[in-house]
């Protein structure tokens, strides 16, 4: 197990996380992702880490750089899945996720970067004369 | 490791295979798949095995199987993201998958699904005065 597959699904990108991250391994995966993102000009990335029984700052940090780097390309991510016994612990842990949009399951992930983009498109046309800056659709964090 | 996750998009069910699968795993997948499949009503499977690099013949039995199991639960599978490499080394070993469909990717297999799931609905209005058995849609070899 060298990488981690990229799904393409409409306009967005699904990565599934089953194994456990290492360095090496994420490095590829980030590679890949923003390779994918050019590639298919995706808008938006669904990390599903249903799996994942422990989240740690280390897969922390993987998601919020996973988030930052899609954000630059022009793609909004959203990690899926999460067991409720991870939130617990992220939690009593002090890691609030607070750069990465979470969402209940694919579906719904789906449904929010599909709201995401048609704030931003509502966003380009209403704001003509308006300051440039950042859509509604945008969140405040900066990864 | 101890269950490959099992992820709803819309009517189809999509299962991404990474790790080496041994006995107890796949029995956990089959598992978990047909109560999928009754639990959200699913009309489709979609296995992907683009990480996959061998697939011999305990995975060849193994996707017919699910195959084999979906249709009886009025489900179709697709096994999709098949690499080169694996397509040659099946064809070489004899292993043609003959009771499992195939497609490119996710999205052509959800077209696939869509498409055999129209085939079903129209042969069902046309045909009633017809004999009863399989649908256009269907393949006919049996798992």
């Amino acid at each position: 197990m060298d990488r981690i597959p990229i799904l393409k699904l409409g306009n967005c990108l699904l990565v599934t996380i089953q194994v456990d991250m290492h360095d090496q391994l994420v490095m590829t995966l980030q590679d890949d992702l923003t390779a994918a993102i050019v590639k298919h000009r995706a808008r938006g990335v669904i990390i599903d880490i249903s799996s994942l029984e422990l989240v740690d700052s280390f897969i922390g940090r993987m998601l919020a750089n996973i988030a930052g780097m899609s954000r630059i390309l022009d793609a909004e991510t959203v990690v899926v899945g999460m067991q409720p016994a991870v939130a617990i612990t992220l939690v009593e842990l002090g890691l609030t996720l607070n750069d990465v949009r979470t969402a209940l399951n694919v579906e719904r992930g789906m449904a929010l970067i599909r709201d995401a983009l048609e704030d931003h498109a509502a966003w380009g046309q209403g704001a003509a004369g308006g300051a440039y800056g950042r859509g509604p659709g945008d969140d405040s964090a900066e990864g």
